[in-house]
């Protein structure tokens, strides 16, 4: 492992982490250094089929991960109820922390997170990992373009997958206890993000939750959408689900543009990822065709965008590391963004549907 | 003309009736016939650039047409609160009926035509063009596989255009007197019948307007959404408007499969159709890529889906003419279920968002 390279340690064995790890060991300015799971075991079985050096550290705790100086960040895969737990705690050992989503149970919860963070001079970041692939860069260079795209109207985002009996029995994310947020917390997440990132990150007014949540039997979100507000008439709508087949569309329409794609959260390919936009269409002369027909546009990726992410993480890390620069906020705030529009769907989920205000 | 083709009276000079005139001139089965408007002139000069024929019927009002004992049928383009009072006529006077959508300003009104329709024996039928596409049938099929498609879950649609400003003051479709459902009747008809089709015609519980209807100043939508609750958990949401470039997608997820396209209303190009479907869609093993890769499907057709609706609408009336059996119910019902859902987000809308019964 080179020296300009972030060592990260691992906490815990979640399936996510094993395409986490094949990242981080893609990524040029990042190595695989460490693994700690309650399980030495797990964590030897771990670290042996997915790629870690024959030097790396296993450990039979999170702490140890924690306690070993030579581990510059974590990333933290675990259910959602204990990231403030072991966020905080990474925090307060001095690792930069890539934080698995949701981050929190609710935006007081990663308030605490964030203050143990600042506080320790650590950058965080979430694990949103569309957001770093370069095909979002091009989208969002033609969401502010005046002339081809103008201003945001109505986004509509679709994130559900069909999850097996044994994943709605079993999965950590059907577990109150676990990841209480359900599919809301889950899918749900992306669908938010989306939004708000086509928003410029403007908080909307309101949210309206639809009718017809649907709930498991321990009282978890398995299904649900929203309406979101904005002050100046703007409007999103978003349904997230495990219970239908995997489907992942944006639809954004401007004043002068709209934008489309199916597989928004993971890209159909690993290393491609189109879109479709059109701008100021209309119809041929007797209403029987388009003028201009959209485009369809395809952007290449060297690195998957979960290796993406990665070097962009390592690369603030190593900013701060060297003493260049303090912690990026960025990052976390679209995070706590995030977090705060969730909470307040979820209040609205509960409510029946009652519009919550955002604030 | 044959005399096997249904002869058509056109009842005024809407820019519509230019498309559905070139649509019976395309159908086999049919044969421009009459046009009347309230100007004479009008109707010479449309007779003369829509490829009517030299022997065709130019009359300097409605009445005429229907006075013309050798009209069929007649297409009515009429302005919305213009229907009952112009449909109800021509069913007195035996006319077949292809009627615009939205077929009248509330489904009170729709049931008199039907009801005129019903007593004179006449073939009703909207003039919703999609419905007719072949890729349709394709879809549909689509949907009702049990095993490609399963169980229908969540469907949204979006039918948005951005109308310049002389549409948003003088069309007919921003004017309480005329189309008084402006952007919900025009739009919005279509995604309701989108979300109807896809659902087997079966109704929703409820309809709950999204907050944020857009109103012009004469009170008439030019922006809204809704979504809509079935009995068994399934729910779709639309959203139509004046005020956002051109975009007409529909999303639907079942069980088993998915479904999309990104111009139901009016295709992309005339002569064919396509959309995409996925079927069971999963992950590579480490969630980089989708297994399998959705499809995509085009459907070609010779006509274009407006000569289809001519053609399939001119066989039943031939059928009735001849004797052979009476008005088919299959399409007038369905206009008035679309009718019937349209009101009730209407009230919902006027509601600011009140979940409203559908019944």
């Amino acid at each position: 492992m080179a020296d300009t390279q972030i060592r990260f340690g691992i906490l815990g064995c979640a399936e996510i982490a094993r395409k986490v790890s094949r990242a981080i060991s893609l990524a040029p300015n990042a190595a695989l250094y460490a693994i700690g799971s309650r399980s030495l075991e797990k964590a030897t079985k771990f670290a042996a089929s997915n790629g870690f050096p024959e030097s790396a550290k296993i450990y039979g705790s999170y702490d140890a991960v924690l306690d070993d100086p030579n581990v510059d960040a974590v990333y933290v895969p675990l259910p959602t109820s204990l990231h403030i737990k072991w966020a905080v705690l990474a925090a307060e050992k001095k690792k930069h922390i890539l934080l698995e989503k949701p981050v929190a149970l609710n935006v007081g919860e990663f308030d605490k997170i964030l203050e143990a963070c600042e506080s320790n001079g650590v950058q965080l970041m979430d694990s949103t990992m569309w957001m770093h692939n370069p095909r979002t860069a091009k989208m969002r260079e033609f969401l502010s373009d005046p002339d081809k795209f103008g201003e945001l109207r109505s986004m509509h985002v679709v994130f559900t997958f069909a999850a097996d009996p044994d994943f709605l029995e079993n999965d950590i994310r059907v577990k109150p206890d676990l990841d209480a947020l359900g599919a809301l917390g889950d899918a749900g997440w992306y669908c938010i993000r989306a939004i708000l990132w086509a928003n410029n990150f403007h908080l909307p007014k309101t949210v309206t939750a639809f009718p017809g949540s649907i709930f498991n039997k321990a009282g978890v979100i398995i299904s649900c959408g929203a309406a979101l507000q904005w002050e100046d008439g703007k409007t999103a709508t978003f349904h997230c689900s495990f219970l239908a087949n995997l489907t992942m569309s944006v639809t954004a329409s401007g004043t002068k543009g709209s934008l489309h794609l199916d597989d928004f959260v993971i890209p159909f390919q690993e290393k491609e990822g189109s879109y479709s936009t059109s701008t100021e269409a209309g119809f041929t002369e007797l209403v029987t065709g388009w003028v201009p027909l959209p485009s369809q546009h395809t952007v290449m990726t060297d690195h998957p965008q979960e290796a993406c992410m990665v070097t962009e993480f390592s690369r603030l890390v190593k900013s701060v590391k060297s003493g260049g620069s303090v912690a990026e906020k960025k990052w976390p705030t679209l995070s706590r963004l995030t977090q705060l529009v969730l909470d307040a769907v979820k209040i609205s989920v509960e409510k029946g549907g009652e519009s919550v205000s955002v604030s």
